[in-house]
């Protein structure tokens, strides 16, 4: 950790910053420019960062932190690429995976249709909410346990691995008795309640980023989990808000490279709500693979008019299963498993 | 709602989207113009905007909702101002809340020595957190039920009523045992499991706006407490995130008469948080009162050096009495009422 | 163009609305529902929204424009993919074109080397700056007119057509001399006096986006360039600003699809600027070319670790040659002309 | 400077980094902590930071500099607060601006109505376009050469001091002719060239942030008229580029206290552009107030409704006055001069 003093701090102040620093069981080691005088605090920065409060101090103009703040999620912390491998299906290290489903389990028949065409087409996991998470009090708010075993259902005709969202606490052994992997959805990203519930569960998370959330923030949640003992998570982008408006969030596709620089945990794209039209799916679905993300997540509805929710970003299940053949040839060219 | 179909829709794709609209028991009123065909959709925006998904049907350009989202916060649905009272204090309808004290319940002497500060300087609710949200898994965690007995006492010593966080769904019955207001904090604006059990408790609720939260988002997560049959909401405008490093987040003052326009809830703003840094507290304090804040909440703590967590932001008390005794000449150039 | 009136807006402000549309030449349509009045405007939106300032008047709630305010480069006005052609070279239309360069021409030496390197790597054009927008007025500004002749050699040596920023009105016609395609920066993507002199001069013009630029006014400045009968505008993605610090700007490939079912004119992407990182270059250039860009523009630096500006974001023109190999292998994929 | 190594960087690779920093003039400072090496470099921050370019080297991590990067606007340089005098009107070290006027010169009656509506209310300058930017090349573009002639007459009548938009380098001296304090838009805060040349003209320079300008870049752009030796520099905050779309911009208060800490520069508020809205502008005008701020620039239009651009944001005289009449209570409550 750096300490940068301002301009005209004087040797008091200077004083006091050592002593915090060597109360905090640090090294400090003052170096005095021309202009200012900049601390070093050798010692552990993530206990630092956290145990030292300086910036309030007089004559600090500001902290700067050395060591990244997450730990287990660090790609120094393991240097290979971790897969989470669940149904026999893999992602991450070389293997891609094809999640696709609709938004929203709403009927018996809308559930087992698209689940057949999402397999038929190639999907390697299905996904669909039971518990789905609404800006509205007056939106459908999902079929709940009911949906549950729907989802159930619809893995026993496919075999295809479910991956459903939970949305509380309370509710994690339930849905993790149905689901493959437990969602976290990007409004979640940081309710550290359910991260360490899921973090004990076991069973593997998608943890998807925030509509806010920074790339150093949302690795810090992937670590709440890690730090519980439960080393399986996939990371998602699903877009990001901007001032952009012509499309409904901002896919950050530089996170794909950014992620696997910091991290060896595996990162999949969802252009799907990332840009929130279908006709922008499948471009950015190709740019995704491209970039290296090991995996995507796709809505698919066999009546994306009739939708109960998301419509506008569903595509029809032809449509998708052209959009994985398009995205096969790309990953045949990265020399990508598919 | 109206949709716009495109350029060159055709016949075939207008009778679609009037059909669908009738379906959902809506009237609707096609325009053809010279470029463009509009249609209108006259029915209840909220449910039409809910069971209709026309976006995705072939030409259709865009669907504009008319209506606005919300309905129990809005400003048509009451026109004179909410007013929040506990303990006798009242915010909102032209009184003013001013409510202080430390980011975190640390010890029984941090916490009584702000206390007691904070009634001498004149605040009229008492803020300390027991569960604290926090970035990182390796950051203190806040002392939990310890805290909240902490609490007890500091109401007991200096008569304040007690605004403190409630971070999940499971644990509301336990902190509405000790809280007088409930605090939503921001990474939860959107934690809907929980604003419904909030919603259910009864007690006051302090809602702060996420930082990637929209006004109009923001009011619909009232909403859902409404919705419970609890109008005793309290908005808290924190600061949002944008492109701008200089200060934590970027406090958005906009929002203070743009939720007075849309909405009779009391409106709050933190300075603390939506700056991050205690230097420029005051300034966001004072020009929060003018912009017509019916409350500011505000970080104090007697030692912000030793601060577990948020010191940068804080203030110290006796920097808090004179922020406060200039807040108040604002409040009387305005006729307020403090 | 719909107006939307407040809930009990009175018959006298319906009265006044009507009354300003009908004074503008447009007819007026009201449209009574339940809880609001809707008026449509039906005329030429793009005049009618320039002629009219309905919003300030009482009972008005929202004006709604419905079409779209450009014309010359949306996609209904010319159906067909424009190509913007240079000493042989097409971009557009299937056609792809590499863009790559120094940054700043800084010497002889290593222009000529970053040309030689570019063009046996596969670039199709030179890039290279003479005069540089520097956010420190202490930074180098280029070598200005110095720099101009030293493209003029490089493309003697490569047969490579250049393209160079021109910052002020004054220097277009110089520029246009040396220049094969004339470049506008970020920051002046609303410089409305520079894109009429670029539209007059009848050179290619190469429009960045600015990194607050919705793809909206993005389009309007390219329709600048067009409305001076300039029909040769290549719009080129460069990175938005966001919260997100990880990256230097947050490359919005989003935008290529956008900009594809808006407009009819080519686009290309610089992952170079939009990442800030040459680490994070080759992924984000793959992308790009499978998002459906029509071309690359990249920082080629024959020893970035010297050069004068943008060193981070350069490639070593043999990393820059593995790339074209692996975007070519993209490109196949997708059927695409390289 | 600090150049922070990444972890296991090799001694050859530190060695490279020192040998870079002392070749630029500078001495190197290594401090090996047990995870990472950091490098300081002690020396002209300025200078090294625009010489070197370390960022793209093995084996480094981060570069963090040190000093600010600007020198003459700073508070640093100069300790009291600058003020601008035209006209007998002082703005800046406790004296308060009041710009008040048409966003565009239309015609002589509606410029005379306004200059005079604002004298009487009390505005010590003011603001009109002759020249005006405009998103779309079919909007008006604003009188010109007529403009700045009736400017001239409004001066006459009224006696206030001129403020007026200049958008190209080559109009600079026409506009200064008649303006008394030339306005750089938002869109040209970093059109470069302008700078320089407002600069050198040496009359008083309103610059306005652009949308996506952080406070530090905004500072550089006005470095860039001060190092021409033209101290008059006045900063006028206008809003940023958000997600929040109920505000056209979101104006940044925090900005007021933020440029008052780095600056000694006076700076002032547009709520009009800032908000977009009209009734908006009073509170976040009496905000800014609150907030520090050393004026205000405030859209007064005898009747918006008619107005050729920026109708809705445009208060109406009366209204404008009444305002006064607020700002001045909450001034006198803050004893300023106003």
């Amino acid at each position: 950790m750096m300490i940068v003093m301002q301009e005209g701090a004087s040797e008091e102040q200077i004083a006091r910053v050592i002593e915090q620093i060597e109360r905090a069981g640090a090294k400090a080691h003052p170096s005095r420019g021309e202009f200012v005088t900049v601390i070093g605090a050798i010692g552990d920065d993530r206990e630092l960062v956290a145990s030292l409060t300086l910036e309030g101090l007089p004559g600090v103009e500001k902290v700067l932190p050395i060591l990244k703040p997450f730990k287990l999620v660090s790609r120094e912390f393991r240097r290979d690429d971790a897969v989470v491998e669940v149904g026999g299906r893999r992602i991450g290290g070389g293997s891609f995976g094809l999640i696709a489903g609709p938004c929203t389990v709403e009927t018996r028949a809308q559930t087992l249709a698209s689940a057949r065409a999402c397999k038929e087409a190639g999907a390697t996991h299905l996904r669909g909410g039971a518990f789905k998470p609404r800006t509205s009090p007056y939106a459908f708010q999902g079929l709940e346990d009911e949906g549950l075993k729907l989802l159930d259902e619809a893995r026993r005709e496919t075999g295809l691995p479910i991956v459903t969202e939970v949305m509380e606490p309370d509710k994690v052994d339930l849905v993790a008795e149905h689901a493959d992997i437990l969602q976290i959805g990007a409004r979640n990203v940081q309710n550290f309640s359910l991260l360490k519930r899921v973090g004990d569960a076991g069973k593997p998370v998608l943890l998807k980023r925030g509509m806010a959330t920074t790339i150093q923030e949302w690795l810090l949640s992937a670590e709440y989990v890690l730090a519980r003992g439960n080393p399986n998570v996939i990371l998602c982008e699903r877009g990001i808000r901007t001032f952009e408006a012509s499309t409904r969030y901002t896919l950050d596709l530089n996170a794909v490279p950014v992620v696997k620089k910091l991290s060896h945990l595996p990162v999949v794209v969802d252009p799907s709500h990332g840009t929130g039209h279908w006709e922008l799916v499948e471009s950015m679905a190709m740019a995704a693979v491209a970039a290296g993300a090991d995996g995507l997540i796709i809505e698919v509805h066999p009546r994306p008019e009739e939708a109960l929710s998301d419509g506008p970003q569903s595509l029809k299940p032809e449509r998708f299963a052209a959009l994985m053949e398009r995205v096969r040839r790309i990953a045949r060219a990265m020399d990508r498993d598919l």
